[in-house]
């Protein structure tokens, strides 16, 4: 592959050709960029600008360079209304849940119940109790891969997944797999580059073997979408359940576990404005009840004696121990904040900015951008992988940081399977979120393309 | 048992018979208590009044009163240098970690990993490779008890366990139990209340059977300490390794894993001034190394196919999907400020603080203390737990809350096997910490007097 080709052409690092702090006042010969050096010329990129006031980390400089923070769909930035409820819980209330009685137990009791709420009114479930907290949306998976997994499956029965999951979707089932002598199925790719999915559901029909599918909603690589809701409808026809990997489009978009229809949803505080350290799992209340517990400890019992115990209801069942109670609080300020804008406003600009940005990659030659095109797709998330002939993806992202302050992802971003489906080991990725502009864009492309020229003055 | 006529003889709870909030001006005729009304005579109390402005929420009226918050068993306060190491995350480098090659995401891993290092050094670990971070001490153990447990354990083999252990450290062995035909040992209290060490070596030595010896440091309920590098020598002679509880230790004394030789030893951040939804695992370099992974996911693998994962080192291993990374942070700052305290300096002071709770608790008439007097162990914990003749400990923490602004905690403190050993069903305990005072300690015992007189007032 070239990518193959590149890394041999370039085994030292560019890290040693040129200053790395500070940069040197020259610059290498390239111009500052800034936003102003390429104007906008799409009309609605007030979300970016009007939200940007909320997010202080951003207003700052890198590496001698305004930031601009491309790497969203890693992490998001957080708000300050998220950070003062942190703040507020820690100075005000900190205490432990659901033991004491005492006012400050009961208030911070009472505010991470809120937050579980608020959450389950985010993705419209029926109710709190449907809604666990957890570590990530890893640790969501995992819970079902120990309780629901190794209870549900058997030798021989198949656990659908496409070739486009994310690490956290593939091992837990993995170590499922080992454990219970079940089989994975993946769903390869289509030319346009999404989920097969007549291939999907070829899988399910014609092997009637399945008892489970695991899917992404938005992929983190691909940008692409997956009709969800009809999924569920081809897995519940042949009696298997669904988990959706909701963490690129819970921050997005509005989902809504009823019309989708899952057994199972997972998604991550962190990249939908809220604090690190708090994910959630949303299970259907009949599922959810009847799994046993995963994690043993405080909180998920009712009693324990010396040989045995019994167990809460869910959600509690699922939560042993302290819980991420300030973290929680945060996540339910965060989930606030998001719907003060508004899911579908934050859609709208959104697929928007995605599209400026895919057409925008599109005007650098020899660029192979990753996924769907926008007219070959109800819509993409706005984030774009990509590689470009001869130069390597962690040059182009390292160049990006050190020369002009632009901050993407280089990697397989948790996606080695996919990268080696689409024949390369790595890529570079530009994420975006709501409080991005144009602007951003602008400076990003206009940054890139002299990266791009800088490493291949020297091919 | 006395308790159980209590709980008939107030059937109804007496906040039917006393406003809740607002309190009656009148406030039920009960003085309102100052420290000032009963004056400390001991000496060495600078510690608490030293600490104090570092944590701004002991500063508050609660129920009309100022706050004494004696539940630190159950959660610790932070103080502002913590909060402060948070907010510089979320405001100026927040970005997910080791993925990521911007500036962002280097200083964020940079800060994440000397927060490792700063919790391995903390406990005299060899290297941070032995720390691995959870979201609770109870998941933690949780840990060990899948990863390590379910792969060395067999039918037959023994668990050893004292009756004095907190939940987190009963149920997931007898989840263990369940799956693997390994049987759970519980070792007794002697007469003082202490877990009966002869009986625990005869268990080991007689049996050949233990290999796994899972105790406490220091009891959440008896405040008593076991002598964990005896133990250690105990087990290790039969071939048992050891996993320690050290919640109740690693906030209030030096803790050395080295001296104590243990196997494992957990904690949780937010009872040692840090924030919530982090916790750590110590484990020996060459144990955690022989383990496989516990959570599938990104972060804890080298390469992932589809059918198969290998699989990082230690620490990494067993950290899946994005960590609790500001939460990690904070973690280090409150071991950086309790390191600037000193952890002697700390111990000392709370052993005098508890000697005088303890003392100003047995001047109370028909009071049961559970645990060792202070005269019969090497030393006590900061916390008594305690009953008193024909008052409901429920009764006595919500009082103490809503009148005086006293938080205690009443119940089972996670530890339900322990309180129906000593005959009881619940207790009401309260737990300091250096930043509470003797005027703290003063304050309580008044208030508890007088809401005595108040419940045996009815009889």
């Amino acid at each position: 592959m070239e990518l193959e080709a590149m890394v041999l052409k370039f085994p030292l690092s560019f890290k040693r050709l040129i200053p790395k702090t500070p940069p040197s006042p020259i610059r290498l010969g390239f111009r500052k960029l800034s936003a102003s050096s390429s104007p906008t010329t799409l009309q609605s990129a007030l979300l970016g600008h009007s939200t940007r006031p909320d997010f202080p980390i951003l207003d700052q400089t890198v590496n001698a360079s305004k930031l601009v923070y491309l790497d969203n769909a890693a992490t998001s930035q957080k708000p300050t209304s998220v950070l003062n409820a942190l703040q507020t819980y820690y100075q005000t209330y900190n205490s432990n849940v659901h033991r004491g009685i005492h006012w400050l137990s009961a208030k911070a009791t009472d505010e991470y119940e809120l937050a579980r709420q608020k959450v389950a009114n985010f993705v419209n479930s029926t109710g709190s109790g449907e809604i666990v907290f957890t570590r990530n949306a890893t640790e969501a998976i995992n819970l079902v891969a120990y309780s629901w997994g190794l209870d549900n499956l058997r030798a021989g029965d198949e656990i659908v997944l496409t070739v486009a999951e994310h690490h956290s979707v593939i091992v837990p089932w993995q170590i499922v797999a080992q454990k219970t002598g079940s089989v994975l199925k993946f769903v390869s790719l289509t030319e346009k580059q999404v989920p097969n999915l007549e291939e999907l559901k070829e899988i399910l029909n014609s092997r009637q073997k399945t008892k489970l599918v695991v899917i992404h909603h938005v992929s983190n690589v691909l940008g692409s979408v997956l009709p969800v809701e009809e999924i569920v409808g081809w897995a519940h026809d042949v009696g298997a359940k669904v988990l959706v990997d909701a963490c690129q489009s819970v921050p997005h978009m509005e989902v809504d576990v009823k019309t989708l229809g899952v057994d199972f949803l997972v998604a991550s505080s962190h990249k939908m404005c809220g604090p690190t350290g708090v994910g959630f799992l949303y299970g259907k209340s009949e599922v959810l009840g009847s799994m046993r517990p995963f994690l043993g400890g405080g909180e998920m019992i009712v009693d324990v004696f010396l040989e045995h115990s019994t167990y809460a209801e869910p959600p509690s069942r699922f939560e042993a121990g302290t819980p991420a109670i300030g973290e929680a609080i945060g996540l339910g300020a965060a989930v606030d904040y998001l719907s003060g804008i508004g899911m579908k406003s934050i859609h709208k600009y959104e697929t928007e900015l995605a599209n400026y940005l895919y057409e925008s990659l599109c005007s650098i030659s020899k660029i192979e951008i990753y996924g769907p095109k926008p007219s070959e797709t109800l819509f993409r998330a706005a984030l774009c992988s990509f590689n470009v002939n001869n130069v390597h993806p962690t040059d182009i992202a390292t160049f990006l940081d050190q020369q002009y302050g632009v901050a993407i992802r280089s990697g397989h971003h948790c996606a080695q399977p996919l990268h080696r489906y689409l024949g390369v080991s790595s890529s570079a990725r530009a994420s975006l979120y709501f409080y991005n502009t144009k602007e951003d864009v602008d400076t990003f492309i206009a940054a890139l393309k002299e990266t791009i020229s800088f490493f291949t003055s020297f091919q």
